[in-house]
């Protein structure tokens, strides 16, 4: 089996790292958190977890780091490990976007074993005393895999995550960013689009704006400055409004030809209920790399990593759910 | 005070129409419904309503005909009643888009007083067992007062609403269809191309899908024939269209530019929260028409139509809530 974590160090207390540090401790596992904020380092004590004086001191003797800050903090805190981390140890994150990150590492932490992550799970709120053990259960997280990341480091984290209840979905940084652009950055920027047109309409629109406004412009209540890391530097976001704006261009000019909204009306409502009804099925993989990318490109995710019965050499295998068409 | 209505005719009995009858009844109002689907009929006759063997039927001494059925059948609708709608006796709608259905009514009903009616209340469930007596409850309900609208039949139709608990708003045709364009129309047309957008990304992407995605494609459940009849023949919904293409085209650039999406992400926050958090202040109005439809352009709607005090002649005022800026 691969090895697995006995001391875990989580800097930043903010929602998501607030999060994992609970459901690690919750699971047993040996972690002790940081965060420059006195305010979320004081709630995460006052709470009854571990919480080190400084990033240092949290990742002496750490055998993995999770890096739970803002994508902005990033770079200082990268700085501010390098040189700490221990050999053998397993630096992962869970930003928004990937390839930023794994850039940053690779210059920042040579000859460190980096693994990217991305839990896709959150709230509107934030904060440590806003975290929830739970947050992860069933969400998914992507865990970058690229030609040079060890594999076994790999394996370590999905089982890892694999017992925080989450769904480990293997990939590599660039195609994660891809997908994201078009499931996160997309969303956000129709979202404000929405929020803005709607309020160029005047008060009118306001007050008869109901159930179809209200969840199109939700998203718009997030924080400006968060979207914009999940934005700011993707090319794939580019391609992604690209294509709404020339679903939505041609339904204008349709429009004005005297046509109907319908072709966009049925293909979108064919592509959300065929999103909301896929099912999915069991399947096996060897611990091969590339077949576990294909696996994520799939649709794919790990629910387990075991020994291949009988081989009596430690032979891995992993288990996962993929789309069934 | 206005005529209040003894008699009521409700033709369509589905999700709005059913909910109007249990409103109606609930109310302690006299009201007869009519549904060609027998199903329909049978579900509200066996829950203990009043249901008319025909629309003819339904109608006959009716002081008010609210129709309730799908924009697609309401010609035919229109038709059937022409001729046999009762002298003094106002007819209502409750359609999405309020332009075609006054062209409608001024050609198929010359002389009959009519005034279009838009609820901003409904579910994604359908059918009379879905209707709820209190749907309405909030609600603004878009109630057309054109410059031929009996203002008398406009007044009592306000106060019923009321009664329901519903929050009528005064405008015209023209002025509900171009607000409901932005805040009806183009949040459909922005869920359709995301969920369409989000599929092309392939299977990695619906496999990361998670809130932003989840909220902004919601509305692309609705069924594909019903937003057509939201959006077609709108010319508004073209220069929505044109303002949120506006928006992501430049977003678009900027980003090919190496920029960020912070200006839209900020305009779009501060556009939501600024919606999320309007106050409102009451406000006393004569009956007027020019001075309804002004308050309605602000924003505003009907809280109750009341004598003026003192007055001894019966003069009406009106008290309602208006945005405070």
């Amino acid at each position: 089996m691969p090895d697995s974590f006995d001391r875990i160090a989580v800097l930043g207390l903010g929602l998501i790292g607030g999060s994992i540090v609970q459901a690690l401790a919750r699971g047993g596992y040996q972690v002790s958190g940081y965060d420059p904020d006195p305010v979320e380092a004081a709630a995460a004590r006052g709470t009854g977890y571990t919480v080190a004086a400084s990033a240092a001191e949290a990742v002496a003797g750490a055998d993995l780091i999770v890096l739970a800050m803002p994508l902005s903090r990033l770079d200082r805190a990268l700085s501010a490990i390098s040189g700490k981390v221990a050999a053998g140890a397993v630096v992962t994150d869970v930003g928004t976007l990937k390839v930023p990150v794994l850039q940053a590492a690779r210059r920042l932490l040579p000859g460190v074993r980096f693994v990217g992550g991305h839990p896709l799970a959150g709230t509107e709120q934030s904060g440590f005393l806003a975290g929830d053990p739970l947050l992860f259960r069933d969400a998914p997280w992507a865990l970058t895999l690229e030609p040079d990341t060890d594999l076994q480091a790999w394996l370590s984290l999905a089982v890892l995550l694999c017992d925080l209840g989450a769904k480990p979905v293997p990939t590599t940084a660039a195609e994660q960013d891809a997908a994201v652009a078009r499931v996160i950055g997309l969303p956000h920027m129709l979202a404000e689009a929405l929020a803005l047109s709607g309020l160029r309409g005047g008060e009118l629109g306001l007050s008869l704006a109901a159930g179809s406004y209200t969840s199109g412009s939700r998203v718009a209540r997030t924080r400006p400055d968060l979207v914009a890391t999940w934005c700011d530097g993707n090319p794939a976001l580019i391609s992604a409004l690209d294509d709404a704006i020339a679903s939505l261009v041609t339904t204008r000019d349709t429009l004005l030809e005297g046509g109907s909204v319908l072709p966009l009306a049925q293909a979108g409502h064919r592509a959300r209920m065929d999103w909301e009804h896929r099912e999915f099925a069991p399947v096996d993989l060897p611990a091969d790399a590339d077949t576990l990318r294909q696996h994520g490109r799939d649709g794919g995710w790990i629910t387990a990593v075991i020994e291949k019965d009988g081989s009596g050499l430690g032979e891995l295998r992993l288990l996962g759910m993929r789309p069934v068409r």
